[in-house]
């Protein structure tokens, strides 16, 4: 029986309706339904033609910053974007801002996870300084890190990487989120991913991983699959403010649910996205950032596109459960 | 050069980047980069599986609505959705109401073109009837008519049909143009669809049509290469409420510019949206219905999940070009 969820903070209506999953379709080279994928990409060590592997450099720009390790390899490159959405030689009224692309390996790996946490860290390091660094920059007001992972979330390079975006205004998902969280905090006095977040906790229903500084759950009004909120257990609104203790256990964190996400739908394109609040500190007290991990398996159809309401055929409490048990067959509640 | 467009009616930010069409791709299968999908579908007389084939009816509920020809063979169907997002023996403040399916022929044809302008003709006025049928039942405050047309665009039979839905609230993608109408409204005394149309037709740069009692035209900041808005030239907010002699017309803009999207991108997935006002009287002089035809050529990625910002790889104005001479990939302005 189809049910209808809405999001406690931005009102976002979800119609969970897991007997869609069972559709008839003549499409089966694509999942529309929520099954899984299948096509778990291999790892060639290396790929002559990828402007990302290491030896290749010369089709890219030249790097902003480098991570190299001791043995003067590069294991981290962040390099504008060749097709960039916004440039900084733009008026700020214009397409006006930053777009850089953050090469994770040298080697042509597919998948994030197989960087280890080691490696990991120093990719969520990277996260934070290259927001850091564009939150000094005159004219810039806000930014977004963001992984376009497979085909199906919108990557046309296959070497993993991640973008990032800087630009002289607040970007619209966050400001929805801002006005909410702003009146939460007007009425309640606190914030309302804490909130959120306790009664989470205390529920239980939707916690993949709570152990240490951060946590991980499947929200309510879930738009895909799978979809998973990191968010750390202390308050804090501007990611690129994060402290340098704090980046390993992030990245220990996010590890562990792109594995799990990886053990029950193996392949599965998505998109990892920060939510950071604005580079001033208006909403320091009511905003709290947070990482969505949104799986690409439901396609987005006419009811997303023309009614702005999403279907998903799975519910957040079972995609908890075989998240925790590393099982996208058999757990069913 | 990248460029940023703000859509006059919602504010909707879009970059218009033409070099994104020429960005390296490991997906050769997929379409990342707005260039046209060649894989223009057969059609099949019959398809011995399909549950919307004419002497498969059982494979779906009883028909909601038949409309048949002079020899008595249905040429349109409308069933319940088998695997609905919402139902009518649902609560009014959960998943409740219609959801169905329209079967728009009874050969396996893929492409709602082929079907000419007098079959098409028998469909809009479905599209017509099945909104004014739910609109006069009680609970039900708002409806959606849309096509998923291809895999890409959420289809999961390939069969062409299209979906009504209606539901007890208002859809967020209109509520949204309702408030924007109403300020402008309050502000001007006009519509604001009207008011952009005529600045459209006088401009004409993004004119694909406009003889006849509709105009279509590409909007001003597009989310998808060749989207098209097919509005009625005379003010009405309601489609519910057409009458029977506007149909043909209206079928035969919608053919046109359905045919002229083929002509470009062969085989192309779209989403054909209705927005329509409430079924109530209250937004009857500030709000205006009208079509969406939105490809699915370029994939939705972090960029527009994780900050609500679109890039569209090809300019309205160079997409009406194509568009009016039929031609993907010689017109450049």
């Amino acid at each position: 029986m189809p049910e209808l969820r809405i999001d406690p903070i931005i009102g976002r209506r979800v119609y969970i309706a897991e007997d869609r999953a069972g559709r008839p379709s003549d499409y089966s080279a694509h999942e529309a339904t929520g099954r899984v994928v299948s096509s778990a990409p291999a790892s060639p060590a290396a790929h002559p033609n990828c402007p990302f592997c290491a030896g290749n450099e010369a089709y890219t720009p030249v790097a902003e910053l480098t991570v190299s390790d001791a043995g003067g390899q590069w294991q981290c490159r962040v390099v504008p974007n060749k097709y960039p959405a916004v440039r900084t030689d733009q008026p700020v009224e214009g397409a006006f801002g930053a777009h850089e692309v953050i090469i994770e390996s040298p080697e042509h790996l597919l998948d994030v996870t197989r960087l280890g946490l080691e490696r990991l860290t120093a990719v969520v390091r990277v996260y934070r300084d290259r927001l850091r660094h564009w939150a000094a920059q005159p004219g810039i007001r806000h930014g977004l890190v963001f992984k376009n992972s497979g085909c199906d979330a919108g990557a046309s390079l296959e070497h993993i990487h991640s973008q990032v975006t800087a630009v002289p205004f607040v970007l619209p998902v966050v400001e929805r989120e801002l006005a909410a969280a702003e009146r939460f905090y007007g009425s309640q006095g606190t914030c309302i991913f804490c909130d959120l977040l306790q009664r989470e906790l205390a529920a239980g229903q939707r916690v993949v991983a709570s152990a240490g500084a951060y946590a991980v759950v499947t929200p309510h009004a879930p738009r895909q699959p799978y979809e998973m909120w990191l968010l750390p257990r202390t308050h804090a609104a501007r990611f690129d403010q994060l402290a340098d203790g704090a980046i390993e256990p992030l990245a220990a964190t996010l590890l562990d649910a792109l594995e799990r996400l990886q053990a029950v739908a193996p392949g599965c394109p998505y998109n990892l996205l920060l939510h950071t609040a604005p580079f001033d500190d208006e909403h320091a007290a009511s905003y709290h950032w947070h990482w969505e991990i949104v799986p690409r398996l439901a396609h987005e159809a006419g009811l997303e596109w023309g009614g702005g309401v999403h279907i998903c055929p799975l519910s957040p409490e079972n995609a908890a459960q075989r998240l925790i048990h590393h099982d996208g067959t058999t757990a069913t509640t």
